[in-house]
């Protein structure tokens, strides 16, 4: 698919059912976010969850009771639309890959935008830091960690963390860039030894595909999105609704210069 | 010693021979640098080795020749008397902790002063990270790399770097905050392996004390200010002028803030 480099635009693609894949590679400069939808009671606690969790969880806005739009984000924005594919987990059971979730909404869900690590992948591949499971065509391994997280009410559990290989001196470059891009989860949480976080067969991830390592390669370790999403389905909500992973919504917030904190809504 | 936080008093007490040590850990947040002086035929391609090798020679400031002020770096600065101690290498031979150099003083010299790692030292001081070689009362270990510089005429030869240990979570801070040092040496130049930059021997520095690791600890490798010593001493100039190592140059620059190119006078 060609490449759509306007939010607005795209996000007016995937509402009309045109655009129904990854977001990866469109709206290049814009951050893109990952959606969690949960009723307004465990609220509080999932903000506060996010909050005290920022590197897995960096809040990009956060809907009133009842709404779709957080204008901060895009003042075109629905989020029961604008995802190219939701996952939706009801007392009616779990349903993947729904185009449209208008007829799940309720008055009373609350939706929180993550930061997810698009905008910083994008910042390295800019300086000609090689990316090996993007090469590969691979999704990046993601690992179940030792490092816990602060709980918030029934929200805690393992820090997830995604994984990627560089030489040495890419490792540094890597580190320095990502921590430019805190919305984007910000500078790494390990290098080097997985077992030092728990982590006993890199071969094996928990999530995505097996990793891709050259010879030398330093493995990078990186708070991952997928955090707040074990958590919400860890605390048993009644209702909870997802993006497809890859499938994100784009917003119109540029991935440089966006802070935590002013954007949300 | 108790420690002089102004460096136009520090200075000065050095200029009247009431501290003769070393300056680290006086004058904080304020940039001290390195000392290579030598004759204005070498100036041109000793400025250009500089240019050319930002990470080892971070130029702060260079003078006119035969002069020694360099104003931009302290109003009042006087290179041939602040500095607590010199290395002298002329045709009467080489003389070491010589505390005044106004009788070696040439109309041709030319002096250029180079950053040097205490201001990022500080500033990972600041911020909690130990060093580990600080605590335990020592020089940094210093080793001579396979990596090559950029040869400037009869300058270049091997990059000296600088050791520390940390823990992952360290180095990644330590990456980070030395990052935003560049005339303090920048972002580490390696991590991890060290025969990957041609150090066998970890235990068996060129330069400086043993390392200190802890179990689990990552090295981490940093560009050293002894490169352009060695460059300059490599190149055999008629006549040079250094400091002993750790008696520094006190300026009046920044530490924060002041960066490359806006200083030089």
């Amino acid at each position: 698919m060609k490449s759509v480099s306007d939010p607005a635009v795209l996000r007016r693609e995937i509402r009309a059912g045109r655009f129904t894949g990854p977001t990866t590679g469109h709206a290049g400069g814009y951050l893109q976010g990952n959606l969690a939808v949960l009723p307004a009671a465990l609220a509080g606690d999932f903000l506060a969850y996010c909050t005290r969790n920022p590197k897995p969880c960096p809040l990009l806005g956060v809907s009133e009771p009842g709404s779709g739009a957080i204008p901060a984000l895009g003042a075109d924005l629905d989020l029961r639309t604008d995802v190219p594919l939701y996952r939706v987990f009801s007392p009616a059971g779990r349903r993947e890959r729904v185009a449209d979730v208008r007829g799940d909404w309720r008055d009373d869900l609350v939706a929180f935008v993550l930061g997810c690590s698009f905008s910083f992948e994008e910042s390295l591949q800019r300086a000609g830091i090689p990316l090996r499971h993007l090469a590969a065509g691979r999704n990046v391994p993601m690992y179940i960690s030792d490092i816990a997280t602060r709980a918030a009410g029934p929200f805690g559990g393992p820090m997830v963390v995604s994984m990627r290989g560089f030489s040495p001196a890419d490792a540094i470059r890597a580190i320095v860039l990502s921590e430019r891009h805190p919305l984007a989860h910000g500078a790494p949480v390990h290098i080097g030894d997985p077992a030092r976080i728990g982590i006993t067969d890199l071969a094996a991830p928990d999530f995505g595909d097996p990793p891709v390592l050259e010879p030398g390669d330093i493995p990078v370790f990186w708070a991952c999105g997928v955090t707040p999403q074990v958590a919400l389905r860890a605390a048993e909500p009644e209702i909870a609704i997802t993006h497809e992973p890859g499938c994100m919504l784009v917003t119109d917030l540029p991935a440089e210069g966006a802070s935590i904190g002013l954007n949300a809504a």
